[in-house]
């Protein structure tokens, strides 16, 4: 693969020698000659100084930060993962139907699907061309994957759920248990907790992407819905008839309670909490670890948490969030004063 | 299903058409005619106004709030969930040990059991009536499962643990994986961390329900125990030599560091955080994403962390959190100067 | 085994009845006449004088503490673990692989293994001398795993990753699946995330526990790191190219974003989050549910957060957190009103 063409295949204007041999792509840090790297954040100007990669992806406001081969492009970051997906392509599977796997009778299997070892299918399962169940899946009854879907291993969907074309769902994701739905019914001390029956589906647009470990319930009665290009990192939990918005991106152990609506392009920080029955705007970001309590119905980024202290200066400082209302009291009794006698 | 058989089946009072035929329960927002739905909040009295819903569950308080043909109770929402579970029978499995399971030849299943594909199962396991384990669920040597537990898949269960009767857990849990706990035994810069076995059990108790990729590991030499009727969400991780009284709720994200009994009917919010070796109380509510780090002696609800703000206010607010102490102190010299002059 | 044998075996010092017979190991509260416990804690003294254990393993510093036999040692809590484990050895299992587990022809497996029921190993994957491979386990193409290594059920480890030797990794463990890593490729509206293709490896030490439902990302392009003696509780997140250095121990639930690199023995508590790319030293302490957002360069214990209050008393109180910047400047106008009056 030669400089030049990566420009044929993914647009952009080339600098410098066109002809440059590339095997693959790298980091400023680690990148050899062989491999091109990209600069999308000025403060890497330094690091781009003494690279050794072989050619660089750039803006044209930062073409002049190299001497390298080049190519000039609108959106360094993303032409370099187009060129990254170029020199990685995914890998392919074997069609069919590995012999240990159980497969209903009534299921529906493309031929050019790959069902790995120890997976289970259930009655009436339709699972699209050239997807790939990994090893020690469990497919539930009615369930429908889309075309060209990858689940790795160990993946479990619950009856009558619904998945996309070209999602990528990791190890040990869990799509369409039981949402959390209990009405009490204790009678003076007797009693106990009722189950709503969670009847309701899970629906996955296309394009999606499940991290690890991952669980999305079920609704209770109505659907829980992700939709189209939504990133979702490892260990999030999406509670019962949450609706996600196209292109939303949500990090790592981030959990969703039951009933949340999420707008589109949304990105929530890693370990952010979010309670149920909110709705959330397009466009909004939501940084690490903050709680949403109440609905947010304006763009922009929305924080909560407190900032990190030396553990002896926390101490002393936060003794007093305990009485910030009696300051208040006394700042205000003060200020009063203050103007009295003026 | 007439809304009389409901009555003769559930009790209450009927009002209006009693003969209404019902097919299921629904929202008030998507109930069909043909469907059953329940006002519980007062809230939702304008929507109830415009339901489509063939007949509703209310209180006597709010048996105005329609004409339909309607079930006056004394707590709606519990049954409605009776309701509901009726409408949505579990599923029933066909007993027998599927031919892919591997069954140790010691290993004890009850003839109305029902073993799924790729299920291994140790030596001295006891699986009692109409147990169901789910396709690729591991159980370790000498455990036992209740009358009526349903592992719905990929659920492992260490050795030596004890499952109630009727519990429902879902994919992914995995209960009685060692406790964390190492001794450190560094000398100078050498050495390493020391382990402590972990030799206690996790028990569980009847009608426990433990939702997907939650984890509960077993004591390190007592065992974690999980009272009767306790409702475990989804991604929980409760320490070892934990303790959790019956009928105690706990959300999605929840983690319970090593030693800590928590009582009866207690809730716990999605994603708090309960340090190690503390003692929470009958009735005590814990709010989401709470940092409970002292014991909580009297019943009531309890909160830490802060509001939600736009991230900008949030920058201008958070930077004071670092110098609340000397706000403090100014306040404090302040006052004292104020009653001085005075 | 004598309490003398223990002694010879571990060092220390012995009084009083030093053959006395022993069978195991208990805590103070509960331990038998034929257990041992220890004393780490003085404030377990007064728990000791009633202890019905045979002997106690306890500091010079309290040898007064208890007239039992006993023995004298320089670290009783490290000398216990040693003794825990010496009663309860780990379990061996049977070499050999299961009929039912599906082995690459070119995968290179120990004689001395034990690769348990339907485990899939891929193509060139090693597996050292006494590894156990327990059931449902998923082992990509390439991976190795090294001599005395145990992987206890359900544990997904993806293509090209390294464990080192006498790992332990507990059930549903997830090692190796994409880093989260999107480049935004949107114009006015149209587009979608690009993905970087993650081709990294988790390159894991020696003597690492990894506890249940802990995921390790994989590398974006250069590799995720986890250092010797490493121990991990459940459920915690380690993003993409992070490196984590020897001796450090990471309570449940923390998640940790890309690129951040902790150094030797850090301790980190329960579900606390640190932000991607930062670097954090040799022995920084982490309290629970701490975000952490900035670089910690040194040695020391890092809080963040708010103090656990009644929910009343935190209404009333965390209002103010909203106007902590408003409040800050009528104590600066009321300090300087004050001055100029002096």
């Amino acid at each position: 693969m030669l400089l030049r063409d990566l420009q044929l295949k993914f647009g952009g204007e080339c600098l410098g020698e066109v002809t440059r041999p590339l095997m693959g792509v790298g980091t400023i840090e680690r990148a050899t000659e062989s491999e091109i790297t990209f600069l999308a954040n000025p403060k890497y100007r330094a690091a781009l100084a003494v690279t050794l990669a072989g050619a660089v992806i750039l803006s044209e406001k930062e073409c002049d930060a190299t001497t390298k081969p080049r190519l000039i492009v609108s959106n360094p970051y993303a032409y370099f993962a187009r060129v990254a997906q170029l020199f990685s392509p995914s890998i392919s599977f074997a069609p069919g139907v590995h012999a240990s796997a159980v497969v209903s009778a009534t299921a529906r299997v493309a031929a050019s699907a790959s069902i790995a070892e120890f997976v289970s299918i259930g009655d009436d399962v339709v699972i699209g061309e050239n997807v790939r169940v990994g090893a020690g899946s469990v497919i539930g009854n009615n369930v429908a994957i889309g075309n060209g879907t990858h689940l790795i291993a160990r993946v479990t969907v619950y009856e009558h759920c619904r998945i996309g074309a070209r999602n990528l769902i990791h190890a040990g994701v869990v799509i369409g248990a039981d949402g959390f739905g209990f009405a009490p019914d204790f009678n003076q001390g007797h009693g106990q907790w009722q189950k709503i029956p969670q009847t309701g589906r899970v629906l996955i647009g296309d394009d999606v992407e499940i991290g690890a470990n991952t669980t999305i319930d079920r609704g209770a009665m109505d659907d829980t819905v992700i939709g189209n290009d939504v990133k979702l990192d490892n260990q999030i939990q999406v509670g019962h008839n949450c609706v996600i918005g196209d292109h939303t991106v949500i990090s790592g152990c981030v959990g969703i309670a039951g009933s949340t609506k999420i707008g589109k392009r949304v990105m929530i920080g890693g370990k952010a909490g979010i309670v149920g029955h909110l709705t959330i705007s397009d466009d909004v970001v939501i940084s690490a670890m903050t709680l949403v309590t109440k609905s947010i119905f304006k763009a922009g980024t929305y924080t909560s948490g407190t900032p990190l202290m030396p553990h002896r200066e926390w101490l002393k400082n936060a003794v007093h969030l305990r009485r910030l209302d009696l300051m208040a009291d006394k700042i205000k009794f003060g200020s009063n004063k203050i103007e009295e006698g003026e």
